[in-house]
């Protein structure tokens, strides 16, 4: 039983020459001027409490009040005196937020309205050319995912997106319970929730945390929560001490290349390349800088 | 500064009414008849070293020479002589398998061509009627998620399915090197690697497991692999001992109410359904049965 056996009888008769380089070929080779750097006041550091740190790069695109609302708690020192991971659910989200409900937010940081999309399309987008499930249009701009309409543009639910935590009711969320997506992208998600960053660094040392045992996979007890030693703004640091990311410019050429060969793989290990990619599977390429 | 004022005054004007049951609500209301059990010799269990188990539905309709060869190493008690957890690469896989590559596999278990796709659409195939970036059409056929083309069909990479490692070349594969899909679907494997099966049980047992620190996610060293304690068939335990699940019947009632509702999110968290859910957001609830 040979399920394609005209397929079976090409390779055989002809070994795959039609090699290309790789996606991470393509990555590794492309010029600094294919990068942007995060701006310092943009990246969020975390340092869970067995000394792994997260990088969170914030884009204020669409959620620009609780971008600010997380600026503020953490040059305040709000995180580390108040949030630990209390939620890890698989294939869905790990959140960190404070276990204490009634814990005090920094002055002027309450439940902020909206941030769930943007008008028109952000300048500079480039639509992916391959039908989207839940978005008339999906693409890229300024190193962001964005899915829009026409009419509206927001931040798309992909592995490593950073969402803002609410409650039930829309426009009760504050910036001081976030979450990082892990698994399948929830695109469903996409315009419930305010989208504010995207982690740059560290993501195993969120999705490899244990899961919750308790419904939406939060903790049992305060002993299984993985506490928060710091969360500061790169922009806090003295200037030698700050670590740097940038991200593949999507209007670069090798983005370009990348997202062609992400779509139609041609390196040696692939028999038939999809002729497509989704959004998720097109989360621009990060690059640690030196100062 | 608001998003979408006209829905915003829709919800300032009237709460929302139009809640609906939740998918989860309507997984756990679905009557026995819409679940079909995982046959006990179709049932792979998997113990690892530090005593979690995982359940693997295997699924012979792709790749059934591939799915032979697991059953005879499985009930040989080759894996656990001779595989371990290998590889955790973040967003992309988990892998077991031999870390000696010299080692001998049971008799009669060797590389297997082909597994990667089948004629013409599965029997009782129902499509989804959203676009999808990766296929013509994607959807479910006896609780199983599929691609197809009309010429040809597949099972598709989300997360949970198991796949069979190969070498660069296709064609060889054996069995004895299994991984399965953490993070977002990398559909772009679908049709070039063999997919035999879905964790049904236990996937978090793999997911948090750390990630490897060298190229592709491998472990650096032996210590840092998990061992396997067992891997056997369920059909291989006492029926009383056996553990039991069930896929939900794609071609039942309560999975139609199910993928409306996960496509049309009408709970009381969500301001503004999808209107439509991509297959490995899709994937058929699992219940776990007493005997």
């Amino acid at each position: 039983m040979r399920p394609f056996p005209v397929l079976a009888a090409l390779l055989a008769a002809a070994p795959i020459a039609a090699t290309a380089p790789s996606p991470a070929e393509i990555e590794a080779a492309a010029p600094a001027s294919a990068f942007a750097a995060v701006p310092d006041a943009d990246l969020l550091l975390l340092e869970l409490a067995n000394g792994r740190l997260v990088a969170i790069a914030l884009n204020p695109a669409i959620a620009p009040a609780h971008v600010a609302n997380i600026r503020t708690l953490a040059s305040a020192g709000w995180f580390e005196r108040h949030a630990a991971v209390v939620r890890v659910q698989e294939n869905y989200v790990v959140q960190w937020g404070a276990p204490d409900p009634a814990a005090l937010l920094a002055p002027g940081v309450g439940p902020v309205a909206g941030g769930y999309e943007a008008p028109g399309m952000p300048a500079g987008f480039r639509a992916l050319p391959w039908p989207d499930t839940y978005a008339r249009q999906v693409g890229h701009a300024g190193g962001w995912p964005y899915a829009g309409d026409g009419k509206a543009h927001w931040l798309v639910h992909c592995p490593g997106m950073v969402g803002v935590g609410r409650d039930m009711p829309p426009d009760t969320g504050t910036g001081a319970e976030l979450y990082a997506v892990i698994g399948h992208g929830p695109r469903h998600l996409d315009r419930n929730i305010a989208l504010v960053g995207r982690v740059v660094d560290g993501m195993d040392a969120l999705s490899s945390l244990p899961r919750g045992t308790q419904a939406l996979g939060f903790y049992a007890t305060p002993a299984e929560r993985m506490g928060i030693r710091r969360v500061l703004l790169a922009s806090d640091l003295p200037e030698a001490e700050r670590p740097r990311y940038a991200l593949m410019r999507s209007d670069s050429p090798a983005f370009a290349q990348w997202v062609a060969a992400r779509a139609d793989r041609r390196d040696a290990f692939f028999v038939r390349p999809a002729g497509g990619a989704d959004i998720c599977n097109l989360m621009p390429p990060v690059r640690k800088m030196s100062r």
